[in-house]
């Protein structure tokens, strides 16, 4: 089958053998499946990736070593039950599953080698217990947002949100603007967000943001205030002061002390980018005003079926987050030139897409 | 009256005009008063007190052309009561309150001038409304440790502490051991504390602590892990697994790198040391592993309230933090020495004391 294979900081379309699923597996069609920042960042900087995961889960998640099928936010269409599967989930179904595999090691899908392919191919092998159908009135392209969405309900979670609080989004790249959308279900107050592309901004803008700054021109922090307190003098009575919630979705340094400079007293900021250089802020600015640093990377199976459920029941909301559909032959070129391009949000692989080469 | 003022970075001992009651306030003689670190920290380095302080209260806390009179860890005994009160609090009534005053401009004592001196005065005026009256069987000298005591309980609460999560409190002065006694107070299971002084390893100990590392010789996160495990294995059945909790309480540059880098995923750290340098530290790191950094400075009326409670209802428990009294004239020479002075935890000034030159 065909993939596409990053090796030696090389991302190239490639002939596989055909995945074999295990014991409780299921053999899937790759219907869709996102290109995620995570992706860009391993194919030139694997070596760093191993280094910060290692403290976290004890080993190296990438094996350098051997071809990498990346795309851990996909959709597919089952094709066959594997030994030990109970068929819970009819064949030509529309799945999509937490990406790991529950054989031992464990794999990280997307992250892992040829055997145990990402969505960056045309088939894989996914653990029957793990799978989500997705509702038939769901498009294939919206489903392949439930994992990154799931990201987003995570990040929102850690903040502890609570009816009142007002949330700044700084940076709406494919994370911060999956967060507008989940902010956007889950709370009815102002939401503030920020980013230099004026693209962004309408995104951000079409996602749910209700006030959106360029802070080229304007302050957030000013804006996002404001926003306080106008919600802070609606809520006599209330038991809880509304808090300042800031989301990070820049992940560059320098960040942190921007934000923790911006945020009012007793705020909390949630730091989703993930900023791989050291960075450096005055502990003593967040120390006068008792902010929490509350930093979000991973996600619950919970949050996971929660994204999908979201998807269920709102799903046109979130369409303004797809700006691009391409096929497998065209990742390479996409991972040339995607993270200067500030125009796209959440770029698509179609595997089957009209023009691709064939199967 | 004497008092010690602090004026252009030098403290010494003056004589004062007697502080007159304002409406709503007592007049009280300080039987005894704590030298803290940001009393230290103030008298040399009050610009940058003031600019940290700023951002969180919009406003200098200092004036620095005037005298200061430091000292917010007082206990007093009622002399007068001034207009306006009601006398709830008998005269010769000994009493501790929040170091703040009710008056326009709210000023806080131990941070103002000397119409409205701190504990560093042989007399002081107080807000009748926030006066706690100090319990019979408390001796003076542990009702003074009400203060920092409160700064703990909210540093413990900051922590938002579970049965079976594992404390480690780094750096044992004054803060980390007022933490380790509020901790032996709230939970029965293992606390780890870290100091490379064998004087406040040792104090550490007797305030509770049951792991006591030299970070010299071992790795306190090893400990802690180790504790954890423990931990974690006991309380099969259990609901939460138990988290690390770290108390920051050495406020150096590097610091909070250190406690990431050895902080279990998922820990929170809770940072009381007041670092007022720029710091520097690796964000991926703290990310990947879901770590929270929660700033803790200030405390409600509730915790101190609750801070007096510890002392009513097991004084003893906190003797040990006392290290040494002082009279009034020692205060310069303790400035100078006391930052670097290991066997000290809490130093004690009593107006009073015998050998004291003479009111």
């Amino acid at each position: 089958m065909r993939a596409v294979v990053m090796q030696d900081r090389k991302v190239r379309l490639a002939e596989l053998p055909e995945p074999v699923p295990c014991e409780g597996e299921v053999l899937v069609e790759v219907l869709a499946c996102g290109i995620c920042g995570s992706d860009l960042h391993c194919a030139q900087h694997g070596a760093e990736f191993n280094a910060s995961l290692r403290t976290a889960f004890g080993v190296d998640v990438l094996d350098l070593d051997r071809p990498i099928v990346f795309g851990h936010e996909f959709v597919g269409r089952v094709l066959e039950h594997g030994p030990g599967t109970s068929g819970r989930v009819p064949l030509g179904a529309r799945v999509v599953s937490v990406p790991s595999l529950t054989r031992p090691g464990q794999p990280f899908l997307g992250f892992a080698g040829p055997e145990t392919p990402g969505g960056f191919a045309e088939r894989m092998v996914l653990a029957e217990s793990l799978l989500l159908q997705v509702p038939e009135h769901v498009p294939t392209e919206h489903a392949a947002l439930t994992e990154p969405l799931a990201v987003a309900e995570h990040a929102v979670n850690r903040a502890g949100l609570r009816p009142g609080d007002v949330p700044l989004v700084v940076g709406c790249g494919p994370i911060g603007l999956a967060i507008i959308a989940v902010l956007r279900m889950r709370c009815d107050g102002p939401i503030v967000a920020a980013d230099f592309s004026p693209e962004r901004r309408l995104l951000a803008r079409s996602l749910g943001a209700d006030v959106v700054v360029d802070p080229a021109r304007d302050s957030p922090y000013e804006a996002w205030s404001k926003a306080l307190g106008v919600s802070g003098s609606g809520v006599e009575g209330q038991a809880q002061v509304p808090a300042a919630v800031a989301f990070e979705c820049v992940g560059v340094p320098g960040m942190i002390q921007e934000l923790v400079l911006g945020c009012p007293p007793g705020g909390r900021i949630v730091v989703a980018g993930l900023c791989m250089r050291p960075d450096t802020f005055e502990p003593a600015q967040a120390l006068v005003k008792e902010i929490d640093l509350r930093f979000a990377y991973l996600y619950t199976a919970e949050e996971f079926a929660q994204a999908l459920a979201y998807l269920t029941d709102g799903a046109g909301m979130v369409a303004p987050l797809v700006t691009r559909t391409i096929g497998l032959a065209d990742v390479p070129e996409a991972f040339d030139t995607l993270s200067d391009s500030p125009q796209d949000a959440k770029v698509l692989i179609v595997p089957g897409l009209p023009g691709d080469t064939a199967k």
